[in-house]
């Protein structure tokens, strides 16, 4: 826990190093002393010389880089022209904004080739069938019907719009061809579902933590999110959202009912239903983020909140960036009743979805074995996930605790309240491994002491040795 | 011009149209007689018949599909559910609606194969060197490197921003790498760059005509356009912006000053100075349209606002789709001291480009002739423009007034005013060709007689018959 004392010394150590760089004792580009240099040279803990570096940082002073240390970062700054007059040139600030810009920043660490992505959002690309895929895309490419756009003007490119309707259908889910629209990405789906529905200014609920891709939507269009009790095993709290829903309008609900990033739990159909039906009561829509729904422990495909809805007020949201291609960068959304509003939206914000990776991935669907492709990546995931909870268990402090997931590919893990995963963060990224802050997941400022780990690569040694590793600098910084 | 009786007769048709789909006389799917058999049987102008259809398709009962006529449309009607309790599940409308309504139904019209897109915003693919890039995109593909998105945050790829950025260099305005975003397509570019600088509700200057995708863009973020006068062969009027200035908060200023869409004109210098010379007095950022930069008929590439910008206060975007592939969207955004929020709303909005693409790009501008290229291409546009010219110099009806480009690919013409653009649209539908309506230019209401003509396709008989048909009949809407 953070006492005052250590509060006061890390906000000291900051204005003295910002001090030393407005005097010029440091120049753009000069790299600041090593967080251990400085812990021993300033006797201040690894702990408080970690939280001024961040503090630097949010001020815009220094940046981080993974495995070099921090560096001033003055780009822009004596060259930093005046306001304009007329009007502030931000952006609306909402309390999601740290959220979206940590996230950034940890992601990027993930760009560093030898680091060990346990922060990754993105499964191993190794499981990808990139070769394949990349046949059908050169074919593709020679296909004189998408070197324009005719075939590629919004909802989509017509085969692959097929291909998506089928799959659903071979799952048991009826979807009409005509509600899908394809997009960049779920990102993009996500995006213009929720501003379909709701609008700058207003209330929407997520679950608590969540994913943070749902509050960035929610922050791009200047909403407000409010989260909800979400069980780590069952999900959202149904009862206590009609609570909040009594004391002021929500807008929108958006959640994650399989596999949730980063709990991984699944719905229990009755929740899922009892969701809907209090959806429908309320008039409230509901954005389904579908993304990981194909990558399913259990035997079955599970069910969706779409598959409950008899009136229209689901978004459906998914894409195939977890399990055959995130560079593509195909997504889609079934919109229900706001079905053109999404249309006309996805319009507006892209133009078109590129066509000929739309073009390659029906291909794909159609021709090769994407369900032997999905048994083989969920039998692997399944294996890796016992493996990983295993060694946090084993390494991790005391009073650690791990989900258990039921599909998908992270680990959502509790540490010692004492642990704050931001400076664990920092920690880790200096020995080359990265991780994922729980503060990513929420912008009311909990999971400070949980971090989230990918487990989508093969299980090696130096998988191992990285996770072990992480749970030592847990266990220092509980101490 | 509409006289009060037409106006009635239109009306009643319309009525007695709609009476006979909701009585069940025509169902779901059905064909409505063509305009000119209904023309005939009810003794009423060819006229008068395409208005009344184009009110039921607003009122949306009905639809036009090319070259098939007028089909009744109750889709989801039966079906519908009631409105939602909470809230109103409509996106603001702003006077924009309409235009985006109707580009995309124009460009709806664009994708039956065998129609004459004389109203395509597109170029002709033939001239894009697509095999050339598929190959490049074909080894893209099989780079590891972009397998997952590591190279593929924003901003973007860096071989492709380094490419980019040196080929400024080369046409004379020297481009910090680092200011460029890349983005998918000139949409994405000008969205991201408007959203950065005004908020719902601001007034955002725009020309007149001024190219629909800046009138969505503003629609999209629920903001207001106010149109400026604009010379067919100069550009925006400053002193007439500096007026509208006075009178009422500008929260940015939208412009394309060379090869403008649809006037083709190219700003001189004098006035891009001017131009961002008052914005910079007046603290108003501008949003530059650059897309046709490259399909200059002169001897040099044209100058930028960007060049003349002092303050940081020019977002300039671009693409390659108007030159090299639109398949692909790639565009990106040099957002001078909106830079930062750029890059964020990009990651908030669609997370990454697509990276092969991108890839794919880079290695084309590397190794590839593009100047030679793009040599090729303007002097085939410009021969084009003129053929085109002549052709509706000659055969358009007594009154018609026709554009000069200095570089693009579309004419701006200017016929009698009795002619309702959309009406003439109508009927070239129905011979299987297809114009751009001056309404999509303009959300006041103005440009009514006018036309927009493509003549990026290389010229034959096919192209001149299609060009002389329109013209015939505009001469039979103008009688």
């Amino acid at each position: 826990m953070t006492t005052v004392k250590n509060k006061k010394l890390y906000e000291q150590l900051a204005d003295d190093v910002e001090r030393q760089i407005r005097r010029g004792v440091f120049r753009h580009g000069d790299r600041l002393q090593s967080v251990r240099e400085t812990s021993a040279q300033r006797k201040l803990s690894i702990t408080t010389v970690v939280r001024a570096y961040l503090l630097l940082e949010s001020r815009g002073l220094i940046e981080s880089r993974p495995q070099s240390g921090f560096f001033v970062n003055l780009q822009g700054r004596d060259a930093a022209p005046e306001a304009p007059v007329a009007r502030p040139a931000r952006p609306p600030v909402t309390s999601a904004v740290d959220v979206s810009r940590l996230v950034l920043s940890t992601l990027r660490s993930i760009s560093v080739d030898d680091a060990v992505p346990l922060g990754s959002p993105y499964p191993d690309t190794a499981a990808f069938p990139s070769a394949k895929l990349n046949r059908y895309a050169c074919a593709a490419g020679r296909d004189e019907s998408v070197r324009g756009l005719r075939n590629a003007l919004p909802p989509g490119h017509p085969k692959l719009i097929r291909q998506i309707a089928r799959r659903y259908l071979d799952k048991g889910l009826a979807v009409d061809p005509g509600e899908i629209i394809v997009t960049v990405g779920a990102t993009e789906a996500i995006n213009l579902c929720l501003q379909a529905v709701a609008r700058p200014g207003d209330v929407v609920a997520v679950e608590s933590p969540t994913f943070y891709a749902m509050l960035h939507a929610i922050e791009r269009m200047g909403m407000r999110a409010v989260e909800v009790p979400t069980d780590p095993q069952q999900g959202i709290e149904v009862d206590a959202l009609a609570a909040i829903a009594r004391t002021q309008p929500i807008a929108a609900c958006m959640v994650m009912p399989n596999f949730q990033n980063p709990l991984g739990f699944q719905m229990p159909d009755a929740r899922k239903q009892a969701l809907v039906e209090f959806a429908a009561r309320a008039g409230i829509p509901i954005v389904e983020n579908g993304v990981y729904n194909e990558l399913h422990y259990g035997a079955r495909f599970p069910t969706t909140l779409k598959s409950f809805d008899r009136q229209g007020l689901v978004l459906h949201c998914a894409s195939f960036s977890k399990t055959l291609t995130a560079a593509y960068r195909i997504g889609w959304a079934l919109p229900g009743r706001y079905r053109d509003q999404v249309e006309k939206l996805k319009f507006l914000n892209t133009l078109t979805t590129p066509p000929i990776p739309q073009l390659a991935l029906a291909e794909f669907l159609e021709r090769e074995g994407y369900e032997h492709h999905l048994r083989r990546v969920r039998k692997s995931y399944a294996q890796q996930a016992s493996l990983m909870r295993n060694v946090v268990l084993r390494f991790f402090p005391a009073g650690t605790k791990v989900s258990e997931p039921a599909g998908g590919y992270v680990l959502w893990v509790e540490l010692p309240p004492q642990v704050d995963a931001m400076v664990l963060y920092q920690l880790a990224l200096e020995r080359g491994i990265t991780i994922g802050p729980g503060h990513m997941f929420s912008c009311a400022g909990d999971y400070r002491h949980f971090i989230r780990l990918n487990y989508s690569m093969a299980w090696t040694k130096d998988i191992e040795r990285a996770v072990i590793m992480v749970g030592k600098l847990a266990a220092d910084c509980a101490r």
